[in-house]
């Protein structure tokens, strides 16, 4: 088994007696061969990042005040756009909240016990999808024409918006705290409410809240216990 | 507007003609707190670390042979398991499908372009969603009962499965690619199927698959234009 650590070769490619009756062309071409490999292999990230990603990541629940900069949206933007959808269709939608006027249109929609940690949030993106995300298809996908599989099943056509969505959502997540950023993603709101609000005309609907901004740590809570593999996971 | 740059302190902090007038004794107080302040903030990751996790991934249409051990598959997992779900509801299932008996049971499941990227994959990922993922709520988030939000209302329940299992599918790409392996996400099978063979008690449902491994960049597609922020995105 290879592990996947920078610079290390496949182990046992040059131990046991066979390897002692090889020509040392052959060697040369073997080490050639496998230093290819190696420098294609990615590396895990240092731990440092995956702490930040993941393991010392922690969902906010109150913020400092310095503000999120359009700059730092688009930055945001620009790495979460990568991540993979069905057939690119990217049905996400993204609303920056982060003016009192805009803050004040989301707040009667809110879950009592999630107004005073939006309110003090710098940013409270709207993760919004595009019902009619297939009429973008074709030139998001131009290979194939995947329109017509979702625009006749309206079943599949929403769940796939809820899925992909749902995944653009948790590269949001995972591009903020890349960025440094820290998130508090928030189900518990009136969801009629806002589109009501902020998408009158019924395309877009909103699937889920990600309060973000620089945390204040005195307002995080202990973590929840996390399934263990055994519980969560099999390999077959 | 502060730029989440390390060590940078916000701008103007120090400037203006008020300033000037500050008491060495105020402006070294204020130097301390700006320190913490910075010290508590997080930093980007890396150019590299970025490209890694979305600039420069790709989805992967075909794989070198080397195997993905066990243990990266513990490591996988245990990045993933801390992404934040719904009270802590962490719907996701993963089976690992690795072995050749396994994937033969998936193979008649799978769209005819996915058969041969999926058995030339290390590892394809079942991402499954418990559909009674309430029944461990009391466990997972005993700080409040939510059990009977989900328990009483059946399209909710499938809803937040759907969405939360799909954020965790996502954590998963992003995990993997931060250990510096790729995938190859596909919905193109058939979930039915899936679930007769694996799932044969109703409760878990297959929600996507992915392939991981180490890509083989010559099967790279060409990526697909993603929506500019103007077309995906707004400030309020």
């Amino acid at each position: 088994m290879i592990k996947w650590q920078p610079g290390r070769a496949p182990r046992a490619a040059f131990h046991g007696p066979q390897a002692l009756s090889v020509s040392l062309r052959t060697k040369t071409n073997i080490a050639i061969t496998l230093l290819g490999v190696i420098a294609q292999m990615k590396s895990p990230l240092p731990e440092s990042a995956l702490d930040q990603l993941f393991r010392a990541a922690h969902t906010a629940h109150g913020f400092r005040p310095e503000p999120v900069s359009d700059e730092t949206l688009h930055e945001l933007h620009d790495l979460l756009k990568w991540g993979p959808t069905s057939f690119n269709c990217q049905p996400a939608r993204f609303v920056f909240v982060r003016s009192a006027a805009a803050k004040e249109r989301l707040k009667p929609a809110l879950s009592p016990g999630n107004v005073a940690q939006t309110m003090a949030a710098p940013v409270t993106v709207i993760v919004a999808s595009d019902s009619r995300f297939f009429d973008l298809l074709p030139a998001q996908y131009p290979a194939y024409d995947a329109k017509p599989i979702y625009e006749n099943n309206p079943t599949l056509a929403r769940e796939t918006a809820l899925r992909n969505g749902s995944l653009q959502g948790a590269y949001l997540i995972l591009a903020a705290r890349a960025l440094g950023l820290d998130c508090g993603p928030m189900s518990g709101f009136d969801a009629a409410a806002v589109d009501a609000e902020f998408f009158p005309d019924g395309r877009f609907r909103s699937n889920f809240l990600i309060n973000i901004g620089a945390a204040d740590p005195a307002k995080f809570f202990p973590r929840g216990p996390r399934l263990t593999f055994a519980a969560a996971a099999q390999i077959l």
